[in-house]
């Protein structure tokens, strides 16, 4: 297995660049899955990463050292890190060490909306994505849009959260929402504190598009006039309306239940 | 108004304590609710604070500078901080320089559980807890118990997450849960990626208490067997089950549904 050992080294340089920038990122069309658990997912349902990255301690981890032992035999491109190196590019506290380099699935975005799917207009917070996607993965949905200001799926925070759903989802960034609505060939619906219709009160068993908003504005106005349904999540308290995640999670299943009943 | 322009002002250091540590939190039976949304939501629930903390800069905000003068006229303290001094203490990035220290409500826990709550079985992230605070307020639920090893409550993280609906809750934290589910006199339903019943097989329209667990582990196997239904989200994806605050809100509003129906 190689080795680097020197922070100077240019592969070492370009795993730091990967681990610290989106624009890095995007640019490579690569990310990291760091932590044993995204790695394993992949490799259950991606196969083997273009590179795997352990930490020399984690060498001794025998989770980590049979994944790396199936890797080599499979002749798949392996790397060991000092614990120093390695923590200075993973994000995970008090992890094992383990970390996959994987291309970033580029897809051509699809013509028009045709199977359950979700967009999201300009979500600000990972944490918020992340959970989304696994929701979304969860209830079923395959395809997820985000909007040019949505933050960008392959960044850790956003993979951490969403625990392996990205590696079953269609991932479609940085793409205009409007015309998608427009030319959509399934029901689109908008969720919004002012609607008048409740979520309940819509008929969820038929492919439907989910779009939520920015998490202080909402949905735009824009997105929620091509919408065909304003729906609203009845509230009971005195507080505001509910995190854009947990709102999410609420509709992808009252349509699973409504599939179900 | 009181300013402080020196960082080794006691009154300075009780703050800075209160700002970063939980155990100063507990110890003082108060803490900071940082930003103006959560200070205005204070305002508007449960009147005005012990104290009153403003940058400099933020003086010259229209919204602070209308809280402070409406503070002023009713005689609550009110002390200014030097931008520097007032940033050593916000998590808020790019807030606008207001915060509110509060006594945190101390209340004898219940003999029994008798109305709609959620318990926390060691729930470990803060923005997941704050999450289901306020998911829980939304729909109408009143009393949240915590697990002594949850995240404290009372925290910036979990604060901020929840938007205020600590301000309509009734929080008790330290609790023992096992006992609560011994004598309830609600049906008491955990969630649990192993349960036969589904969620919407439940009769949900009378109190309920729903037990929530650690991110990892779920609601421990004696709290497991000692509620009165295991409940599943049913699940369509190749991934892991739902982050516990997106299944919180997906209980939370079944109940909703269910009530209105």
């Amino acid at each position: 297995m190689k080795s680097i050992t020197s922070r100077d080294n240019a592969q070492y340089k370009e795993l730091k660049q990967l681990a610290t920038s989106s624009q890095a990122r995007r640019k490579a069309g690569r990310t990291l899955l760091d932590g044993v658990h995204l790695c394993e997912t992949w490799l259950q349902l991606r196969g083997a990463p273009e590179q795997c990255i352990v930490s020399e301690s984690a060498l001794h981890h025998p989770e980590v050292a049979a994944i790396v032992m199936q890797l080599q035999a499979h002749h798949a491109h392996c790397l060991s890190l000092p614990d120093a190196l390695y923590n200075a590019i993973s994000q995970v506290e008090h992890g094992v060490g383990l970390m996959f380099m994987v291309e970033t699935p580029q897809r051509e975005t699809p013509a028009a909306l045709s199977v359950n799917a979700v967009l999201l207009d300009n979500l600000q917070d990972p944490g918020n994505v992340g959970s989304i996607l696994r929701s979304a993965a969860a209830a079923g949905i395959k395809e997820v849009y985000c909007s040019p200001g949505t933050a960008f799926c392959w960044s850790p925070k956003v993979l951490r959260a969403a625990m392996g759903a990205h590696f079953v989802l269609d991932i479609f960034e940085n793409v205009e929402l409007a015309p998608l609505l427009e030319k959509s060939r399934i029901a689109t619906l908008a969720t919004s504190g002012y609607a008048k219709q409740r979520l309940y009160d819509v008929d969820l068993r038929q492919p439907v598009a989910w779009v939520l908003g920015h998490e202080g504005q909402g949905v735009s106005d824009e997105l929620l006039s091509l919408a065909r349904h304003q729906v609203v999540i009845p509230h009971l308290g005195k507080v505001e309306s509910l995190n854009v995640a947990a709102c999410a999670a609420v509709c992808f299943f009252e349509q699973v239940r409504q599939n179900q009943a």
